[in-house]
């Protein structure tokens, strides 16, 4: 079996050389889950042009079954003969990551979306495979720059095919609110109504957002919505002015200065707003996580983040949620079973993060200077900012998650986070997030002892005529040996 | 909260000072969970000797509820407040465990099979609770000395209660096969009827079996069966001497010597054994697992050995199972998804599990100095071996699974083996397992940084007087300050 275009590799390989199993016309999907057979019919139908008809009983094609074993929730093994694919899992999460697998084993062809020439060959032998983390993570700012549902949806696809099971969705800061809230309409209609460099902004309905809720769930994509509080809130103050201290409502902001907005923390309508805009999000949200932000609040006194956070995280728990937190979070007392979200340097954990591990706080990590997609590549990325410095491919590939931070602490998985400021097109989002995202998805599922950056190298070069046909307008890094 | 009885010790515990729960008289059981709720209620009802009916909607009493979050397989969290104890938890393995997590935070009367005073109550506050290892096992040896499901059963029950969720059996060695199979049927009633020191031994029946998996899986434990091959097969060989090189059936055998039989590795009768014997006990199996042995092969050669678990591990595969063997198996070609469980020591990880670990095998970790139930605590200890060393309860306590061997592997789990050549009676399993296998309990549950001796030794002694009223025959270790 040949691993070489699949990623992330997965964690056991065993080839069967001269065995090849080949598509015919003739084939059949016979799936215990009709939602994966689904999607993998859609998947096969335009670039084979075979029928492919979903059918109960053994005979030449693809099986994607349920079983006892393997026994993992996301875990799966393929095996490929002569005469069929099988795929067995415990769960359809598990089907759906061994049928991503077995996409990436078939000719990149198999990408378009008109019909194309086979043969449609998947190389003999068996794949175990499993996930290194259960959280495995990429987040889109959509505040500095709002992008429309369908752009959302076609992220939320191409991160399934790598594994990515989270979408965290920035969906408030100071330049543009994104979501509406029945309780509280101006937010959406006037704190919405801007972004960084002017223009219109925009916002989600709720009924568009559970579209995408949906969407997401049909590829195993959990969204983990973010209300950042108590800073990055100049959206919500020019919609609700008694939200601010002095009772004036600034200007919608669209420049990109951060630290200079926050939540009146004395106020007793501050907790009504958090309450009920929590509470919506949380009814929005079948996903086990709401974040909360609570970065850079440098307009707050330190005093009141603390007062603030004490009587907001509990109003996550009573919504029958877990809190995130940016690592700021760390010194706050916390709610049962919180994440705090490290995004600072791999070099030099600061006393937010000890603090949050001190109080035992479960870790999602994020460094910057590693995984952050909107850093540049290189000095000539024509878009992304430097602060954390360059992230080529390789920076964002070669370091371990399980030795970053010091006390022990729990980690749940890694997400890449793609703050828009400079990102204001789907191109830009595709420029930034491919081949970096698909390093970061690696880093998040495959053991730690089969990743390599030679063989991430080679195997990367083999998705670039993959994203051509899916019109990604992919960073052609010269890091990578691309085939086209 | 008082922390102090709760073993496994949770991930986080937030006292609430001064506000106690108190289970009155008109208490109801409100569960998600039709299963976990009836198991509460059966333990609550006989000390108590409240009706506590299994009810809808709110009132004073104890809620089970599945919910979103949190988000792991068998994560929980519990909250004690004046009027009620809230459990919440994705699953109704969460569920279990954040009962068994209440049933250790009431008195120890709670475990009297009569009824008791009270007051019954449970400490305020709340408690974020999950697993640190999927994979948290005991093993019972039922070949060296057969056991009665009755004895399995209440085993399994003391486990469970430990959120132990794996009980691995020892089903066939030299000195007794037990259980029956249909197409071998003098395996069972000739290899079954011996045991160590003479004796009747004993076989379970395929309908005794299924019962006890089904006993387990009410307790969320899932029975990992173990049919020890191509050593240690003597009952199998003096049943059916076809499967001996020589053709001739040996007597059957009940010394405690080890390494002088094999399953004739160049007989194709063999294989038809195999994959018979492992076909039926997959039937009897829904756990992902089947253990095929593998150790202390000495009388099959290096070569032989390879041969034979070339052709017996896919049967497990094609059987729907994973294959979990003695790490001994690392040399040989393996199977996807393949466990190699450690049985060596702490000190020197010998050539085989560095060759399992090498082949990219998961890892269960039990090893003898540190977790085999079946070494003495300490010289004057009535029963046990000591071949490697004396396991006390601060030794079975103090070391990192993480860290034990090197390479990376990826760890699944402990788990705590209690071979039984001088375990001949009940009350022999209870002194060797309690109050050691609390210690591997907390070891595979709790996070390391959460885990202290001078903490656990503490929580352990309240234990006493529990088990006391259980009928457990615990070793009174003078390590640990008693309570009575």
């Amino acid at each position: 079996m040949n691993e070489l275009s699949v990623i992330p590799v997965p964690a056991e390989v065993y080839p069967e050389p001269g065995v090849v199993f080949k598509l015919r016309p003739d084939a059949v999907i016979r799936s215990d889950s009709p939602s994966v057979g689904a999607y993998l019919a859609d998947r096969l139908r335009p670039p084979t042009g075979y029928a492919l008809p979903l059918a109960q009983g053994p005979g030449h094609g693809i099986e994607l079954l349920l079983a006892d074993a393997p026994a993992g929730e996301e875990e799966y093994t393929l095996e490929a003969t002569a005469e069929r694919v099988t795929v067995r899992a415990r769960t359809d999460a598990g089907l759906f990551y061994g049928v991503q697998t077995l996409l990436q084993l078939l000719p990149s062809t198999v990408e378009a979306s008109t019909v194309q020439d086979g043969p449609w060959t998947v190389p003999g032998g068996r794949i175990a495979d499993r996930p290194r983390y259960a959280y495995r993570a990429a987040m889109l700012d959509v505040s500095r720059h709002f992008f429309g549902v369908e752009v959302l949806e076609r992220f939320v696809d191409r991160l399934s095919r790598y594994k990515i099971n989270v979408l965290h969705l920035h969906l408030s800061d100071d330049q543009g609110w994104r979501i509406a809230v029945n309780a509280w309409p101006r937010l959406a209609t006037v704190g919405g109504a801007s972004q960084v460099g002017g223009g219109p902004g925009g916002h989600y309905s709720q009924e568009q957002y559970a579209g995408l809720v949906a969407y997401a769930a049909a590829r195993h994509v959990t969204l983990v919505p973010e209300i950042d509080m108590p800073g990055h809130v100049n959206a919500a103050l020019s919609a609700y002015p008694e939200l601010n201290a002095d009772g004036a409502a600034p200007p919608p902001y669209t420049g990109v200065d951060v630290g200079f907005s926050t939540l009146s923390v004395g106020k007793e309508v501050t907790y009504r707003f958090a309450r009920d805009v929590l509470e919506e999000i949380a009814a929005l949200t079948p996903g086990p996580y709401l974040h909360i932000g609570g970065d850079e609040a440098q307009s707050t006194t330190p005093e009141d983040y603390v007062e603030f956070m004490a009587r907001v995280q509990p109003m996550v728990t009573a919504a029958g949620k877990t809190v995130i937190g940016w690592h700021q979070i760390g010194p706050a007392a916390r709610e049962p079973g919180r994440i705090a979200q490290y995004w600072g340097s791999t070099d030099e954990p600061d006393a937010d993060i000890r603090a949050a591990i001190a109080q035992g706080d479960r870790v999602l990590l994020s460094p910057a200077n590693r995984v952050y997609l909107d850093m540049k590549y290189t000095p000539d990325t024509p878009i992304g900012l430097d602060w954390a410095g360059h992230v080529t491919v390789r920076t964002a590939y070669e370091w371990n998650p399980a030795t970053l931070l010091p006390g022990d602490p729990d980690v749940i998985g890694v997400e890449a986070p793609l703050w828009t400021e400079t990102v204001s097109t789907p191109d830009d989002i595709d420029l930034l997030t491919f081949p970096r995202l698909p390093a970061v998805a690696e880093l998040a599922w495959s053991p730690q002892p089969s990743r390599d950056w030679p063989g991430f190298r080679a195997r990367l070069a083999v998705h670039g005529p993959r994203w051509t046909l899916l019109g990604i307008a992919f960073f052609e890094s010269p890091e990578i040996p691309w085939q086209f």
